[in-house]
């Protein structure tokens, strides 16, 4: 992504941050992660994410959907001789449609099909202070509502690099064209 | 503590959550834990715990320090062949005093010495969007400030029943006589 649609979104996501209330430092303002797996169609497929920590055994995020974003499916895998990464999504503000490996049909989501490969379609709806656990190699993909969502994200060490996709052309590292 | 006390201090904390804007669920709501340590003195020595997440591997936690309330000093010890608890306090409202193991005067601290002992005094000041991490077998205790505090915590799994405090007449678990 170009830098100005990296900067634009950044700011979109510090407004809906600010929406929910969240209390953020000037240093993580800065440090906002915009992933667009390298697609550049962050319209509907992205994730604005600040890391509060990440230890060998903890990781806590707080990560945004915009109105219409969709975070691609993935699954997490044993890495450096740990489990996979297990998580637990929190949704501080708006909603946010979970899909994970289960029963459930691609015809009845209330979300969209997004433009990049999914195979689960067991929908979890989550409302402001509801939750859901992710555990490890489970595929995953998730939507935000009308409004967007902001997700606190509780977890294992996160391991992005080694992060697995349905679709074979996402890539997770952010790239930002200078 | 009595029924009634335990009620209201419920009901107090729950008011807290809402000047904090942290969405709950019913559940949730009828889950405060309010801790006392088997002291009665909930005034000064008390804390109040939401636990969103308790695995083998992760816990997240929201807690509420009302004015004037403080936690008592203890340590995360080895548990079940697992090293002891790390974690994380971000404070979401008001402020909270931190006192941890390192350089810092019993004299020269902002917050009051509690009322049950207390051997450590490097203060660490957390005001909203703040974090700090204790890693395991670390004394700690911490106080709000004049407005109280919400603090989440992410950390590895929680074992309260092997805390150890600094102050042998403490116990870890709440009694509510009937």
């Amino acid at each position: 992504m170009t830098r100005e649609t990296y900067e634009e979104y950044v700011k979109k996501a510090l407004e809906m941050y600010e929406k929910a209330g969240i209390a953020l430092t000037e240093k993580e303002k800065e440090s906002v992660e915009v992933v667009d797996w390298g697609l550049d169609m962050l319209e509907t497929m992205g994730l604005e994410i600040i890391t509060y920590i990440n230890t060998d055994r903890v990781c806590a995020k707080e990560m945004v959907l915009l109105p219409g974003q969709t975070c691609a499916e993935h699954m997490h895998i044993p890495t450096n001789g740990q489990e996979g990464k297990e998580e637990t999504f929190r949704v501080r503000y708006g909603k946010c449609y979970l899909y994970v490996s289960g029963e459930g049909k691609k015809e009845d989501i209330q979300g969209y099909i997004p433009p990049t490969d999914v195979s689960v379609f067991h929908e979890v709806v989550l409302n402001p202070g509801e939750q859901y656990t992710i555990m490890p190699e489970t595929w995953h993909w998730f939507q935000a509502g009308p409004e967007g969502a902001v997700i606190s994200e509780f977890s294992t060490r996160s391991t992005d690099e080694t992060d697995i996709f349905t679709d074979p052309r996402l890539v997770r590292a952010t790239v930002i064209d200078e």
